[in-house]
């Protein structure tokens, strides 16, 4: 009865940027960035820089206040309009008004998109401030510098930004590469302890899914790291960073389009885990359950030996992570909290789980059910552990 | 001093999707929408569909409350969520907490990565929906209904999103392809003039930097054009909207991450117009002064032979559009109000214009400056002509 017809329009768009390992960014003999600066100028294009920095790292790095402008300033190719300093942290992302705050920060300072914005801080304000750069005039270039492990070896160098609406994590947000990302070891060694370690357990979680000799690596050098062995940990975030970027820019999907999502192995019951626990537990903290979690249960499918979930819980332990939360123990009959978030969580995918497991150290793979007995089971197990601890 | 290295990360992403050409989408004879969805549809998840209309949609087509959930409700493998009516117009990207509203409905109607939002509306409410929808849970897929000549032959088969900003227009945004767009020509039967005459300075550009021969078209039809005839204008929405999409995917450059955009011509000058008006033009009344604008310019600059001027000059007066507005006119010595907006607007740009003019009927070539006494003289030349008719 209607005659309908199309036009078909496809195209593609690509990405790319680097990121760099330093230390010492702003030190005037480093000039890494710099050169990386230089290189973007155009004769033709006024070249404008907005800084937006984590309150937590001018505290622990006060020097920067002073030698940041004074990099910057120097560099005749560029034009640095202003350093705005905001909180760190999850609160960064939660705080609608900071978001706008920066939007008309961009505005007034004529951020323009020949211009950058560069966020120095934690995986927070690196969200925050990749969010609102990449939806200021549809999108402005911003540079990374992050400052933690967390967001150095995992989120920082990915393709993600976002913040909180109305008590949803990261419910806003955007796919929007960087223009490049700096990576200063020395930022590490002011973090708090949990910070230090949490930050680990990505390298880990992607260890484990993809690169046996990188876990093995990270089994032989445990002391180190807790020990708070620089070089070591150099190696870690470096390592990691690459099986992390290797992964998004090679599988195919680097905007998740599909619904494979190796990357968050562990992460399903992390999630309900934080927000659970109204983030009292770092991210990392509640992945590195998540981790245990989802190991011992490999291993009770019959997918993972015994012997290679024990290493695994062996590892978190000595980088004296947790392995269990009470909210995984049944609290009415039959279910715990987290069996309940796995069917949220069901329901979240529009029906159908996709939730990487491990079929040996290295190697992951998908399962869309999860035996809900089973994981109970596997909850018990990591209890039973933790009290023999 | 420092040694650095770094890792490169570069990838592609495919974008794709079909512009359906139909009328009386929701009569349930028409299996256009419907045979899209089932196509969309998959056994494993759950496809949901939020849908968000234009009031003055709604107003003029009253029978499509009931249609369109009917219509939807059909349908067996997808799920309405929800209909919501919301403010048609400018004023609908002016409103932040509507912006908010939209997101909260995403995530209450549990709008995931495999369901839809439907916008249903103009280019406003289609620019505010497909903004909400981009940045909700990163990017949740998003289906437009454009129903204005404008949206239907630009805006709506194009990749941009967006919202007005603390008063700078379109400030927040994103580059998010539509899933799927479907142009019903029976919604433009009941624009009032101004919007379908408006809308046609559209065409009336691409076909200048593009298609001489769709330029001709539009002279022999000009007078059915006015006279709203309906077929005349289907094939112009057609033609208009291929020419967009063809610029768009084939260009090589979708997302504007260089200076090139010829789509833009005479558009210079109409936003600056649009924003000296306060909106009181409406974006193609604006951007037929621009045209003519560019046009003498163009001609005065030597590029355009003087007959052709007069043709696209006599065109637009045949479409009962715009040549002229005071504000061409100098009120300074040497400068009028629009001369300054082109100051501001190679400052917008970081400090280089890039401005197509025209060297002939459908052909379009880039400069990096404009005389602004000449720019001065075709404004005059405007003037007189205006005076002349
Ligand atoms: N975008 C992604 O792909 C992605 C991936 C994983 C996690 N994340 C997000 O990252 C966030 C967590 O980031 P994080 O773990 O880096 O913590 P964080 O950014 O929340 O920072 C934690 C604390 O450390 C402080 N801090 C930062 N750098 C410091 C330094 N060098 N020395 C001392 N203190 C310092 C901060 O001020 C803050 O108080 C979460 O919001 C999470 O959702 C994003
Ligand atoms: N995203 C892009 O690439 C792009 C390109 C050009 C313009 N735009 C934007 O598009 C907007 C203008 O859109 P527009 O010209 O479609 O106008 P509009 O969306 O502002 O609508 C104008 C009026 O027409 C009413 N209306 C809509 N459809 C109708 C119908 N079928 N019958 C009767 N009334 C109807 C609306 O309720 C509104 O009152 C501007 O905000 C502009 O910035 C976007
Ligand atoms: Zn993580
Ligand atoms: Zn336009």
């Amino acid at each position: 009865m209607y005659s309908n017809h199309y036009i078909q329009q496809s195209f593609q768009v690509s990405y790319a940027y680097r990121v760099f390992f330093t230390s010492h960014l702003f030190d005037p003999a480093n000039t890494c960035l710099k050169d990386y600066l230089q290189e973007q100028a155009s004769g033709h294009y006024r070249k404008r820089l907005l800084v937006v920095a984590d309150e937590g790292v001018w505290q622990h790095h006060p020097y920067l206040q002073e030698q940041v402008s004074a990099y910057l300033q120097a560099i005749k190719e560029v034009e640095l309009a202003a350093v705005m300093v905001i909180p760190g942290g999850e609160a960064a992302k939660n705080d609608e008004a900071l978001f706008f705050r920066l939007a008309d920060a961009i505005d007034q300072h004529a951020i323009d998109r020949h211009s950058f914005v560069i966020g120095i801080g934690g995986g927070s304000v690196l969200d925050l401030v990749g969010f609102a750069a990449a939806v200021s005039h549809r999108g402005v270039r911003h540079i990374r510098i992050p400052t933690t492990v967390l967001s150095q070896n995992d989120s920082g160098v990915g393709v993600k930004n976002g913040i909180n609406f109305h008590g949803k994590k990261n419910f806003l947000g955007a796919f929007a590469p960087p223009a490049a990302v700096f990576n200063d070891a020395h930022f590490l060694t002011t973090l708090d302890a949990r910070d230090w370690r949490s930050g680990m357990v990505e390298a880990v979680k992607v260890a484990l899914i993809k690169d046996a000799a990188f876990f093995e690596w990270m089994e032989e050098h445990a002391a180190a790291l807790t020990a708070r062995n620089m070089e070591a940990m150099e190696e870690l975030v470096h390592r990691c960073a690459a099986l992390h970027m290797a992964h998004i820019g090679g599988a195919g999907d680097p905007f998740e389009s599909g619904s494979s999502r190796p990357l968050d192995f562990g992460h399903w019951s992390a999630h309900k885990l934080e927000q659970l626990t109204d983030f009292s537990l770092r991210h990392g903290e509640a992945v590195s359950i998540g981790i245990a979690l989802d190991s011992v249960y490999s291993s009770l499918l019959g997918w993972l030996d015994q012997a290679a979930a024990d290493r695994i819980l062996h590892l978190l332990q000595q980088l004296e992570l947790p392995l269990y939360h009470p909210l995984l123990d049944m609290q009415e009959p039959g279910v715990s909290p987290l069996v309940k978030g796995l069917e949220e969580f069901r329901e979240h995918l529009g029906g159908r789980l996709t939730i990487c497991l491990l079929k040996a150290i290295g190697q992951g793979a998908e399962v869309n059910n999860m035996d809900t007995a089973l994981l109970q089971k596997a909850g018990e197990r990591l209890k039973e552990l933790s009290y023999a601890y």
